[in-house]
């Protein structure tokens, strides 16, 4: 079934309002195993014309968001009921819905209500609980269009999101439902720590089509790799066994968590927590720990030393490591971490300290380089701290050096609370 | 001037990604005075084909955006060559800048590598400093194409935001500046602290318009309401008149900085230093001051204290306090805000303590409670610290709970330093 998507609205062409439309109808079509084919966006007024003329041959569906308003450059009703073909007149129904809508909010009908209640004969109203303008569908119709044997399926739908969003659910879902003859495919992301999207298709890419899916496509974003299949739940569990053997324990998530929802989940079930020690990523890590929803449990001291005296005072650094090694340095990392721990008291302590630039590199250590560490407390009496540490170079912008730094921080402790747990 | 934006990803239409790119190139574009005609998003692989089929014949400038990666979906670059008519040679400086890019990060040149640095003939290589693909600006040719006289201005661009955003800048406006043949009317964003959009409009809307403006536009985001004018420099000028009339000191930038960049300026230019003690917010204050370059001069201690006694141990909260007034309490941010002052020996220290949700909420103190402080050293010696508190009810979901936080905790530093600086 091809879907077409038109937006229409000027706001959305000059960078004031984001599209969320496409994006949640995107989601919803997806839920039904049905994809968007295109989705194209114009402006107000009678580019409509032109972009349903170009959708109407190649569709099976054709969803419009806006244009059904009160306003002069609202004509995709119009517009729509011209190329088909079907005259319009006034729905006794719909203007009584209007009449009462406006009632209720001290206001009359007008002549653009008059407008709305207009409705093209051989189409169904869409009610709309939450505004004036009735959305409207069209089912298929033979010979109206040259070269067109049968008109898609066309719904009109209201722009703003509070009134599409129900008509949708109440309305549009019904229909398409009585559409389908198919049960719809599955969907699974892989989330792979680490970068090298190309490197994830080299090795992946044929073994994976070979399990018979569907759908294969990859998404990079920073310190990590999505690979997502779509497909029968038989290829889908094939391509996990693969992608399981390929990733190893770099796989963080199946189910499109976040890194830090991972660690945070992995830190709930063991019933342990974790303290931060951050220079560069200046708090980073412990705001996305705390983004997750019950953080509180798991996550309660974070130190942001960016000063080398907030180092000294807060982590127990000692000053001569500072003068000897500099404060990005292997003896300084490992003393934050195993400071934080001591101070907290928690199992678990990360720190980073390193070079975000712009300014501040040297040729020994360039913009990009930072250490991390990772201090583990024992588990039993008299057990020492162990810790971890690592050197890395993300030469890259300020926040994406603080967002790589961080999703490698929160990855080794991660790995670590994976193999503790095994 | 006709354009045609193509975003090519099948994320961008299965609901899983925002299509960003729409709307920041939507803003770009209007800034130089010309706005996109048509936005079109086509799933990887070979729509892109009937996409450009349809666009070329139509527009002047054409943007396609996604498909230069290096896995087997990516083809903008290989079908754009087709249709125009031009042989693909492989390009030498750009084959030597992936193998210095991947040889950065470890890796060698692959199969795709080469791939990557095939650049159609006639094509002139955009630069991407952040990424293998380059992207490609095909100017216009004659007679290459039926039905078209000329073909468009062509530009591919990589997915990637950080690698597409760079590019855009250094590399597509100049030449797009060199196209236009009138002078771009100008733009000026006024952006005020706290909420309101509506009442924005209602009171400034006439105004703002009888200054013969060209053009204006209101934005909501957390915290803020932006403004925006475009028109000439008179009618910037006294539209800048109206909104600091009507704003006062809650107009912190008419220049588009953000909120922390104002902050950080503000304290460079005084020579002063702040802390932080942050609970709700979990770092997220430190971590927008520290997405400043140069904040390290101005910020050296964060202290997150999610944990009552992180509170006690770190900033000298009094058990007593919190067992009498709770974490979330005038007395308790007061002391943590005088606490973090003492410990850090900054000018100022502001300390945030809330009901983040979604749990933890009570009748007295729901869900969205939030209290916030501002402590500030004496100039001179024996003058006592004076401490500010506020209490504010932000009934968000958590990361809009924790942005509407910190932004009214930064705006407090903020209008004390204009005060001071005035």
């Amino acid at each position: 079934m091809r879907i077409d998507l038109i937006n229409t609205g000027t706001e959305l062409l000059l960078g004031q309002t984001l599209n969320t439309h496409a994006h949640w109808l995107g989601g919803e079509f997806f839920q039904l195993g049905l994809r968007i084919q295109r989705q194209v966006c114009i402006p107000d007024g009678d580019e409509i014309r032109l972009a349903l003329l170009e959708s109407i041959p190649r569709s099976d569906v054709i969803v419009v968001t806006g244009g059904l308003g009160p306003t002069s450059d609202d004509i995709t009703r119009e517009i729509t009921a011209e190329l088909l073909g079907l005259p319009l007149e006034q729905d006794s129904l719909v203007l009584e819905h209007i009449r009462a809508y406006l009632a209720r909010r001290h206001r009359e009908l007008n002549a653009n209500s008059y407008r709305q209640a207009q409705v093209p004969c051989g189409a169904r109203v869409l009610a709309n609980r939450f505004g004036t303008a009735p959305g409207l569908y069209f089912p298929p119709q033979s010979g109206v269009m040259a070269g067109v044997g049968q008109t898609p399926h066309i719904f009109l739908l209201p722009g703003p999101p509070r009134e599409l969003k129900p008509m949708w659910t109440d309305e549009v879902l019904p229909i398409l439902r009585g559409l389908l003859t198919v049960e719809p495919p599955g969907l699974r992301n892989f989330k792979r720590f680490g970068v090298g999207e190309a490197q994830v298709a080299e090795t992946l890419e044929e073994p994976l089509r070979a399990t018979g899916i569907m759908e294969l496509g990859y998404c990079a974003r920073p310190g990590e790799v999505m690979v997502r299949v779509i497909g029968s739940a038989a290829a889908l569990d094939a391509c996990g066994v693969l992608v399981r053997a390929a990733f190893g324990d770099r796989l963080f998530s199946d189910t499109d968590e976040l890194m830090e929802q991972v660690v945070v989940r992995l830190l709930r079930q063991a019933g342990r927590t974790v303290a931060t020690a951050e220079s560069c990523t200046g708090g980073l890590m412990a705001n996305r720990l705390t983004n997750v929803a019950g953080a509180s449990e798991v996550f309660g001291w974070g130190f942001v030393t960016y000063a080398n005296q907030a180092k000294e005072r807060l982590l127990g650094v000692k000053a001569s490591d500072l003068a000897d090694h500099g404060a990005v340095s292997e003896p300084v990392v490992r003393a934050m971490a195993e400071g934080a721990l001591g101070a907290s008291g928690a199992d678990y302590a990360l720190a980073v300290t390193g070079v975000a630039g712009p300014g501040g590199g040297t040729a020994e250590k360039p913009v990009g380089t930072v250490w991390i560490a990772l201090a583990v407390r024992g588990r039993v009496a008299g057990e020492p701290v162990t810790t971890t540490v690592l050197r890395e170079h993300f030469p890259f912008e300020r926040e994406m050096f603080k967002a790589m730094t961080s999703q490698t921080a929160l990855d080794m402790l991660r790995r670590r609370l994976g193999q503790e747990q095994a």
